[in-house]
């Protein structure tokens, strides 16, 4: 028996495909529960609920605007093209319902900002669909980067590096969403570098860059959707940190962070879906030097292994959800970390954007 | 007893750490020997050969000029700062020595082309000391990025990354001889983006890029010298290719190339010094997907070990003896790979350093 009184009752809006692993996220979260899908088609929705196993109890509409009018839902979840987020995250805060949005949060700061005022102005709890950010690998690594009293602190960061690659079929490059200028129309500078710019944030301890420049390999396709993108993030206070993107629909998969700081170094290679759900690892190199005659190293990396009892997307569920229940059953106010995040995260996307626009001149935030 | 009709006798011009690593590789190589080492005193080379156990039949001298007239040294190792390097390498290939020169070869292509004008014009072989290129990893790697029938051949290159880092020690960056402006005036450029702008070129098959940028986060030291660089260099035919490399003297030690294309990825995380000496490994990565639901991968990179009789700098001593014996005792003309590779890495270390003192504009090459 469900406790309606702690679980959070989601409704989501559309049958995207990443609406499928939210979905069961949702069912995998203790403190969450699916309660409402819906489609442009009630058939389609009806479809995705069969296709999925959802329970009887899942109620099925054929529009979005019946889950917001569904007073027992307390949040949604968005999984709509971007182009879309502005419009149904605004109108779900106006109905009090908590908007779990997926990334990209938003086309731009602009718009991401009339999502926030209407989720601030609403009192309800606003968060993107960051997954990686609640694996307990990410707050182990945090802890080496951000900490500068634990053990194997690795120093000031000196460098960061990460890349989002992957081989779009020849399908995904003619049709998908994410290469349609009117539906996602930051391509590959949504989908993927939005990964890439939001962990070279979050290594900086959201400290913004002062300059955002884009690299002259970018790659558009016909219809003016960035395909693949590089970047460079500069810091310079307290310590000067570069950090280098790179992400393309066009390469092989890839998703490496790597972070270097003055003392030693984090290694992933699998930063934003781990290889499997149960356990993630990532590389510590710490105090390495080379030895006498310098034929080899002192050290090798360190393989250190995390495991965790739920999918990190279930995780993300979770997290939104106790939010979510302090509001609802605590009178607790709704958390600004994960809107801040998002939002650096955004301003950083439009920088890269811009200098794209400037001819890869840099940009200063 | 050592055969010289088959043997390369050698003399080290110099008495620096790095000359001690070579001479052990000297030692190593079945087809290379030690005759003669020599430093500006005679005292400081007596030392440096008590210290590494020379045998008594190495000749000991007290000026560089004495080994370019002995008539039982075939080639010469050139440790010297690089300041030094068209000097000495011009005056040997004069004595008709071959010449083996530790990188960077030269202080600018210029100077490097004086170098070699004179192996040329005397007939003598030319190398300069990039170790790593003779480990059988380095063939190994390449057959995966160049032989497109090859199995696992990982597609056209879209992206490469390397860094070349070391937590340089106080004493070290107040008077090591490479940030001192008259000696290895290159700094870090030379020292350690040599070996990454080396592997951008290499793993392109030795096509030069369009344009190399440096990146606005680079160091100098208050004589001038560099002492960070972070730098893109670009390709645009057949396919487009982006390479940054980040080369520093103020991080935590790295060695890591990442080698993506269309298919698979190549890692490492020590191509410039292994591990250990006998036996390196990389990770190859090969038709990865994602699982369904996106909660995995469908393949975990593979480590692919390679095993080494000889460490790297033996095999770059043996190869270099191989060619200078096929002149020495066969007729063979000296070859042109060695030379040529040197002479585009030079060519891109000029251009990162215009690239720089252009405010970091783009340069052509």
């Amino acid at each position: 028996m469900v406790d309606n009184t702690k679980t959070v009752r989601f409704g989501i809006l559309g049958c995207a495909n990443i609406a499928r692993k939210v979905a069961r996220a949702i069912a995998l979260a203790p403190n969450a529960t699916l309660c409402a899908v819906a489609s442009r088609s009630k058939e389609k929705a009806e479809r995705f609920a069969a296709e999925n196993g959802f329970p009887a109890s899942v109620r099925v509409y054929g529009s979005y605007d019946q889950v917001l009018e569904d007073p027992g839902v307390d949040a949604v979840y968005v999984p709509l093209p971007t182009s879309l987020h502005v419009r149904w995250a605004v109108m779900a805060a106006g109905r009090k319902k908590h908007v779990l949005v997926e990334k990209p949060a938003a086309l731009d700061a602009a718009e991401l900002d009339r999502i926030l005022a209407a989720v601030e102005s609403n009192g309800v709890q606003f968060m993107d669909g960051s997954m990686w950010l609640h694996h307990p690998r990410t707050a182990h690594i945090q802890h080496l980067c951000c900490v500068p009293r634990s053990a194997n602190f690795i120093g000031p960061i000196h460098f960061i590096h990460s890349t989002s690659t992957m081989a779009a079929t020849p399908e995904f490059l003619a049709s998908d969403i994410r290469v349609k200028p009117e539906l996602d129309g930051l391509g590959a500078l949504g989908d993927l570098a939005w990964y890439c710019i939001g962990a070279s944030l979050w290594a900086k301890g959201y400290q913004l860059p002062i300059t955002v420049t884009a690299l002259p390999d970018f790659t558009r396709n016909s219809a003016g959707v960035i395909l693949s993108i590089t970047a460079s993030l500069l810091w310079d206070q307290p310590n000067q940190t570069l950090a280098t993107i790179h992400c393309s629909f066009l390469s092989h998969t890839s998703m490496d962070l790597a972070i270097c700081g003055s003392d030693g170094s984090v290694h992933l290679r699998d930063f934003i879906i781990p290889y499997q759900e149960t356990s993630a690892s990532f590389d510590l190199t710490f105090g390495a030097k080379f030895v006498d005659l310098h034929i080899g190293w002192n050290v090798k990396p360190e393989e250190v292994h995390v495991v965790n009892e739920l999918p990190q997307e279930a995780l993300m569920v979770q997290e939104f959800s106790r939010l979510v229940a302090g509001i609802r059953d605590c009178g607790s106010q709704p958390s600004t970390k994960w809107p801040e995040i998002s939002r650096k995260t955004q301003l950083v996307v439009d920088a890269v954007n811009k200098s794209l626009d400037l001819g890869c001149k840099p940009v200063s935030l």
